[in-house]
């Protein structure tokens, strides 16, 4: 049904409090979001405990089977910040002060402020690139294709601007919602008939509740614009012969 | 320095829509918060496509990985919804009406309701358990030790108080917060410790920003109460020392 794009990446969030329940995950939203308008499509998701053979492993293995990875978390200075150390592992690098990101947070912080906690964050795999961070100094980091990003979301967010020119992505990858006052059973056979007819393109069917009233939006995704628009039409078609509502969402 | 409990879980997120980031997850953080009160700690979550082959592969590796599965998303009635079909092939169980949920759902609609979109959601792996919906009525269900719940977040929440019997947890998993009005690095080193002091306990350390101020909320988590008030005690004792505030949060 869904037809895999060129480039894609997958997303690792390194963090005891998201699987604790206690904090829920807007990384992965915001770091699809915008790959997607770089043309890279997130094709996992991974959710995992910070412990360092768990790290180490998964990091081994999405690697190869994404073009490119995007770990959250688990780089400040406390204890449970191991992200570093384990990436240092899993490529087997030496783990040692950063020079240049030192540099970095010696500036950033006033004199006597850059103390032992913080220099924990300026230990990382040999020669890893740095991301650099305008919201609070501490850089993340990048080996091969691994991009080590940290799980405060404000702050993750103000770094990705910065990676653009280091992800080589494919055509933007476009998207369309067409919203109905209807429910999924009434358009679920027309719906199956128009994702026949258009197989190289991802349709969504997601019911939703607003202001007392049932409805669904249908959500098109693909490369190709003239693809959503075709596919778009044959849905307003049926739905105009079923006389269902359009509505704005 | 993260002790598994014996009983752990998987939860696998079946959904194009959160990989693209239309669609923010909640149902991890629901079920487990919920899961934790049972005694069950979730060790991975993952985030798939509405692919069948990668639904069957992931299914397979988790259901052996963890005591417990749990599935959420792709069991509607539209073509995209292929989580029942996928498990049925995953378990190698014919996939087909399953007689009790077409009394439930033939029950629940009003006549000539019951229309063929909607009686898509009663095919199911033959024998599967239900798991009844008090909100929508079509049901989930259980194969084994992987239960397949929707991905409507409400929908979700109002069936998990019907499987509390149903799975076998250890002890509940106990948290305890405490909210300090500093940063990280001033108190990475204090907490390090306590953490080589409480091997077997698991703390994490997470800034926030309210009201303006930074802080640091430290969740220890542990099945033992004695352990948290004895870890608790120690933290207390360094912050006092250090002079840094406790507050509310």
């Amino acid at each position: 049904m869904t037809k895999n794009t060129k480039v894609n990446a997958a997303i690792l969030i390194v963090g005891n409090e998201i699987l604790s329940g206690r904090t829920q995950d807007t990384n992965t939203s915001t770091i699809a979001l915008w790959l997607n308008t770089i043309g890279v499509k997130v094709n996992e998701v991974r959710v995992i405990p910070d412990i360092e053979d768990t790290i180490i492993d998964t990091v081994n293995y999405l690697r190869k089977t994404s073009d490119y990875v995007f770990t959250t978390g688990g780089i400040g200075p406390t204890h449970d910040d191991i992200t570093a150390h384990s990436i240092s592992k899993a490529f087997n690098i030496e783990y040692e002060i950063h020079k240049e990101a030192f540099k970095i947070l010696e500036a950033y912080y006033k004199p006597g402020e850059f103390n032992e906690g913080r220099q924990k964050m300026v230990w990382m795999p040999r020669n890893a690139d740095l991301i650099l961070n305008p919201t609070s100094g501490a850089p993340g980091f990048k080996v091969e294709n691994v991009f080590c990003l940290p799980g405060v979301p404000s702050i993750l967010k103000s770094m990705l601007g910065g990676l653009k020119n280091r992800i080589v992505g494919g055509k933007p990858i476009l998207s369309h919602t067409i919203s109905l006052r209807t429910v999924e059973s009434e358009i679920a056979k027309s719906l199956a008939n128009v994702q026949d007819n258009n197989k190289d393109l991802e349709i969504g069917s997601y019911p939703f509740f607003q202001a007392g009233k049932l409805g669904v939006s249908i959500v098109l995704r693909s490369e190709d614009q003239s693809k959503i628009n075709k596919c778009s039409k044959e849905i307003l078609d049926f739905t105009h012969k079923k006389k269902i509502e359009v509505v704005d969402r």
